[in-house]
């Protein structure tokens, strides 16, 4: 797991945890629980439960259980799964997230399934398969939100209970990666549909730069458009510097102040598995967003 | 711990999980998080603190901590304890349990307490104790669920507060386990007594059968009459097959369909605590509870 | 982190845990999870997750996250933190704890923040800082209790929202230990001001002796007044034994039976981090509260 700590500031009203406060200490500890064990074939089981600690919780529980099976190329989820489009193997379909936080607004605006990193609805099951070989990599996913076939038999069951289903397929050879999923019935929602593309070229050792375009989905029967995004890298040493600048289209929803947003991230590694981070963005609003701080991995 | 998933059915209208599904995928992860340090003169203290995840629970908190102290042939615990049933040192109180969630309808049918894996009532407070010595187990516990006397004082007491209190002997010698408990005021209720005898034969290295007899407690005021489970094993290299028939006499409740249920199962030893495992069961109802997968200790 | 378990009993009619049982079983699981890592440079980044069970919870949920930060001389702590005064570097602000349960009338009785290790208003964040030199010992805390301004915007919001200011400057050097300590607005509530001066004296290796002086708060717009409290401990070998007279004057309040406290109180060292531990007090109220057990650190 990892932890987080360091200084965030929004120029909007409300901060993302709901109070008027523009600056704030940005704090998460994520503990990662798994315990495995490999049969005489060389089979690995294992089972993984995440505590994670996020700023204004008052407690930790620890969530719903994933288990996992891998041989060789081949590795799958049960319970708690990871989707093929959030596990985004090729790092392009969160491509711009940055920062202390991992935020990034040319991310996907739709709704759909994801690993969750806390308390959640325990009728939700899903199975995820993954397979690797010479650097393609093809995934897929299916949830199904009544599982067990408990709406109407207890409350807090979802109204939307379609089975999410998910394919990426990925490649990553020499300079280039490239991607491309797909999600049906995302969240549950019935005809909320989501497809990417995107693809990284890295021009040599320091600077490598991406274009990722999201086809969203229809979250509450309204088209979101699209979302298209462009973001460069350049490593120079322990320093690395990150901007995006991503542009959404042909939305049915009420319009935001600016069709474009963007921001640049800073990283140094100060070894050890300890980074300082830090990032500024403009949203689709045109607020501010900024934040900076030390997130270390253990 | 252990992490178990597979395949679940019923044939009954409701599955195990309150839901209209009749396969499902079965789910557990047990945490055991056990810390000990051991005194100069060679005293063990411990203590034991479980998370567990059970199919259809939407997250996970720790349970009620156990405090064990361990010397020699001697082994007590305190707190939220095992009982002298339930522990079933010998395997014969739980001699029809098969399959990937241990289930088996010759069961004691009656209340009474048991370690508790989950949030509990914190008011419930034992003492249990076990000597070994030459093959021979002696065990006793007693549980007062009102303790701290919080009765009348605290939403959430229980109404049965009387003290249980179980005793268990069992012998295991060359291929004979015998045992004989028996509980007083069970679950807290008065007069709710249940005693057990059971006996099992390894006739060679591959088979053994045995007989287990309970006398049901009144859990209700009704008395449940009587539960005889005869149950034989057959091994064969990493395969194991075990079969089981239950019937129940005397009970002064409703009548099921039928006085007798079954059931088998089998086990598939992968290695590195690896366990491939199946079973089916005709419960008293004439229903069929079948399931299969995987189960993995670490 | 540590259990403990033992004997516990009060002359009062009413025992710790709100029930009638005038003797009950004390237990107490303390589970740390510290995680940490060091950079390139020697810095140390961790953070700290509590999982703590009391007699009575009815189960145990993870506290809100601490992270730290070490190098050198130098300490700090972001988020769930210690306080300066609770912290007790120098052990003279709680010197008169003694027992299974570290009990001691001589405590301060005003409000102030303390390290949470249970649920909390996660809308507390705080920091904390501790510079060593030369056994000089310096410690700062600042606590906002409405951090991100959350007051009137969810429920549960701290109707105390000032921020908590603490220092504490001790010395131990040779037989001397000195220490002295303020906190203004304790627990968030204006004007809610405590101030300490302790100092100890090791006459020779078997015996010490303190006097600890607290100007208490104002905790609901009434004086509390002073405490003063002297105490002792003679240790020979394996054994220690602490003795403590308290003294309380000044105070608004409705005066209790008596304005002295007293108790004593003895370990025993059983090795590999076992000891047994029992002590009497006699409170304020002239009531009789003893206990007696083992508590063992892992």
């Amino acid at each position: 797991g990892y932890g987080r700590f360091g200084l965030g500031y929004t120029s909007a009203d409300v901060n993302p945890m709901g109070g008027a406060a523009s600056t704030w200490v940005e704090q998460r500890l994520r503990l990662n629980i798994v315990a495995s064990t490999t049969s005489d074939m060389g089979v690995e089981f294992g089972a993984k439960m995440r505590m994670q600690y996020d700023d204004s919780n008052t407690m930790v529980a620890g969530n719903r259980a994933q288990f996992f099976v891998s041989y060789e190329g081949f590795y799958a989820q049960v319970g708690n799964i990871t989707t093929a489009l959030d596990e985004d193997t090729a790092g392009l379909f969160y491509a711009t997230e940055i920062g202390l936080t991992d935020t990034g607004f040319g991310d996907s605006r739709s709704d759909f399934f994801a690993y969750e990193s806390k308390a959640g609805n325990g009728n939700k099951v899903g199975v995820y398969g993954k397979y690797t070989i010479s650097g393609v990599t093809l995934e897929a996913s299916f949830i199904n939100p009544d599982h067990y076939d408990l709406n109407g038999v207890v409350a807090g069951s979802v109204a939307n209970d379609k089975t999410e289903t998910s394919f990426v397929a990925s490649y990553e050879g020499g300079p280039i990666t490239v991607a491309a999923g797909a999600t049906w019935n995302g969240a549950g929602i019935d005809g909320n549909d989501v497809w990417y593309l995107g693809g990284k070229y890295a021009f040599n050792d320091a600077f490598s730069a991406g274009l990722t375009y999201i086809n969203e989905g229809e979250s509450a029967l309204v088209d979101l458009g699209s979302t298209t995004s462009i973001y460069g890298t350049y490593t120079v040493g322990a320093m690395g510097v990150t901007a995006y600048v991503a542009q959404i289209d042909n939305y049915d929803t009420a319009a935001p102040k600016s069709d474009t947003s963007f921001g640049i991230g800073a990283s140094y590694d100060l070894g050890g598995g300890v980074k300082l981070l830090g990032a500024v963005h403009r949203d689709y609003d045109e607020e501010t967003f900024a934040e900076a701080g030390v997130k270390f991995a253990f």
